[in-house]
């Protein structure tokens, strides 16, 4: 009973994690794969630093090499983070004949492609389920547990720090400048929290999913990004009213040969599965034509719940070793990358404006919409607070192209009567009143 | 690229199911496994019958052993149902070394352990992916995905009829004998329901989650079952007071080296993930020790989304044969079994009794509990309308062992001031008010 070597890079946040459950769950271990588990080398950039995990001091090296070219390592797992250098380190040990486990979403959603490649032609295997939903094996649902459906669409909570700040918006209204120091303070928020509030996060995980559940290659940049930074408490009070719930949603859908990949503020009816999961958890939603409607959720991020992830792949690592098959879970993408244009991309949506309060103000916007075939779901005019010349109107649409929905913003803002488009979201589904 | 063929026992709603996927979804399952996957042989009880799937008459047979027999069949699909005699099938079929595929929950409950073991001495897979929680991959979850955890709780809307109905007496406050009727119309619940609201389904398919979740061979004869055919609109009414959620939950909790599973109407605070499971969805809720809390969440029946588990099935088992490592998926139960005493099973109580409003009444029965040492959590005393001489005392305690409170029932039944107990629950986690 050989043990199996593993070389760790990064012994951070999720690093240390792996290290816990390695030790803490042995047993389970052993007993899974017949053999025992062994933290052969850890590069760190301290090896002084007081740690929290009991890893002996001779184990560490600050030299990435001494772990990669280590001729005793099995499985390289990558835990340090960064896109250029830890390609080229990845792919160094994908030559080295290593196998390897990574938690990383920035490099998976940009490289992905290449590195599963690179990882075929050496007969090693590459996972990174922890790279997606944390502790949500997702990325397994989508190549095993669904494998014999058509997935048509998936839905994603898929960054804790937007959901807690929109849950916490929601149920405490307060403002997003307050929230987002609340969670700055808790840990939940970066001090530049730009990549997770603007939804760039959010995006790469979005890629990574699209490209599994639709065996197409979706690029980085065919996802479409807006973030919640210009969320106002008044969106919120109004969706809610209307009986929705805004979350940052990830959507990827398929119809026909095309695909849309988008990540952005959207309203979800109450009831929709999506709308009560809250705080820092994470969700995805997932359709698929035979299966119907499923939803996979739990934490998203955090020390054990992501390094669960990256010791489940590192299992099934080591029974492709002990079968002989490692590289044989690659299957290159069944479809050629076709994405949608914003003509052919359709959806309802949510609209807040603020007219001046004169005769005729409300004819000449609704026909704006009248003109090009879009009618309205749901629609409310209200007196703006505290200025009496003004008036708030809130539509909901029933579905219309993201091309025509642009013609008739900029239409609406070239209206005399218009003061302000003040907000638009997309809107999923029915809401309740 | 030779063709992998099935051999499907049974055409029913399961059967019909996986033929529709199989043959609509070829082209996936081509480009995942590299051949063609084709439907050899069908037992059916009446190849005559008018049926809205489309498969050759000649594949047609009404005897079973020219299915397992046929030297053509790679799998054998079981979607006939039934026990004993399908249990020698599938044994036979094992033994003639067809990989096999079942939806059989009643069967894999009762000899799941068996039949494993003659799929590991055949060197053949033995999948049943379909039998717990229709289209949720759980076992493939708790098996792969929570691989490196310690999954320390379960719990499981795991019958969609029950949940159902108790989905419509909350919503609507129907009583139960009505929407049991108006399941019985819709189909959501068979002419006989007694398996389904009785628990006895739900108990199943526990025990083959509890198998697997802590891998110990649990029996069906260690779930303790309570149905849902006592529950009263008073019993809802009052949950709902008190900010829970009533629902039938299939519970299997580790503490230490011994297990508890049961199946029962449960209270759950309205803001648990489990309480806006509503209608016929199930869902899985999983605790593991690392990863925390996760839920899985999706139809637990119906034609295709069962089948897709099915056809799911039938991909992983093509992937092992072109790789040659059938039957290697087995990992035989890490523990042994050690099941929970009365005094070791330890949960919060709900309690509402019927007494006689009469000085002293209250603090007799608060004394009974207080003798054992169990405290409240939330106490309600309320006249009993249209019966001035009686009084409802609706009563959560704090945790409390099994053995201590029945014998606390046992006690208040002799009580001379309790007219009646009317119901006890589970009750799990906190409520809101």
């Amino acid at each position: 009973m050989k043990a199996i070597r593993v070389g760790l890079l990064g012994l951070g946040t999720v690093g240390s994690g792996v290290v816990k459950i390695i030790q803490d769950h042995q047993d389970k271990l052993m007993h899974q794969i017949g053999c025992p588990v062994l933290i052969q080398k850890v590069l760190v950039s301290n090896p002084d630093k007081k740690r929290d995990v009991d890893v002996a001091r001779e184990v560490f090296t600050t030299e990435v090499y001494d772990v990669i070219r280590d001729p005793e390592v099995d499985v390289i797992i990558e835990v340090m983070g960064g896109i250029e250098e830890t390609k080229q380190y990845l792919i160094d040990a994908l030559n080295e004949k290593k196998h390897v486990i990574t938690a990383n979403k920035d490099l998976m959603a940009l490289y992905g492609t290449e590195l599963l490649h690179v990882a075929k032609e050496n007969s090693c295997d590459l996972y990174y389920e922890a790279s997606v939903a944390g502790g949500i094996p997702i990325l397994r649902t989508l190549e095993e547990g669904l494998a014999s459906d058509r997935i048509t669409k998936m839905m994603g909570i898929v960054n804790g720090t937007t959901n807690f700040i929109l849950t916490k918006m929601n149920v405490d209204k307060s403002a997003y400048e307050d929230v987002l120091k609340e969670a700055q303070d808790l840990g939940f928020a970066e001090a530049d929290p730009t990549a997770d509030v603007e939804g760039l996060d959010a995006a790469r995980k979005m890629a990574i999913l699209a490209r599994l559940g639709f065996s197409m290659n979706v690029d980085l940049e065919d996802v479409k990004v807006k973030g919640i930074s210009d969320i106002s408490d008044e969106d919120i009070n109004f969706s809610k009213r209307f009986g929705y719930t805004m979350k940052l949603i990830g959507i990827a859908q398929r119809d026909g040969e095309k695909v849309e990949v988008s990540v952005q503020p959207t309203l979800l009816p109450d009831h929709h599965p999506l709308s009560s999961v809250n705080n820092e958890f994470n969700a995805v939603y997932v359709y698929g034509s035979a299966v119907g409607e499923t939803m996979f959720y739990g934490p998203g991020a955090g020390s054990l719940p992501t390094a669960t992830a990256v010791v489940s792949d590192l299992v099934a690592v080591m029974k492709n070793m002990r079968l002989g098959v490692n590289g044989s879970g690659f299957i290159a993408p069944q479809f050629e990358k076709k994405i949608k244009s914003s003509s052919e991309i359709f959806a309802q949506q949510f609209l807040r404006i603020h007219v001046r309060d004169q005769v005729g103000a409300f004819s000449r916007i609704t026909s704006i919409f009248s003109e090009r075939g879009i009618s309205f779901e749901k629609i409310l005019q209200l007196p703006v607070k505290g200025h009496d010349e003004l008036a708030e109107i809130v539509i909901i649409t029933h579905q219309t192209s993201e091309e025509d929905f642009s013609n008739i913003l900029q239409k609406l803002n070239d209206l005399d009567v218009v003061v302000q488009v003040k907000s638009t979201y997309r809107v999923e589904g029915n809401g309740l009143s």
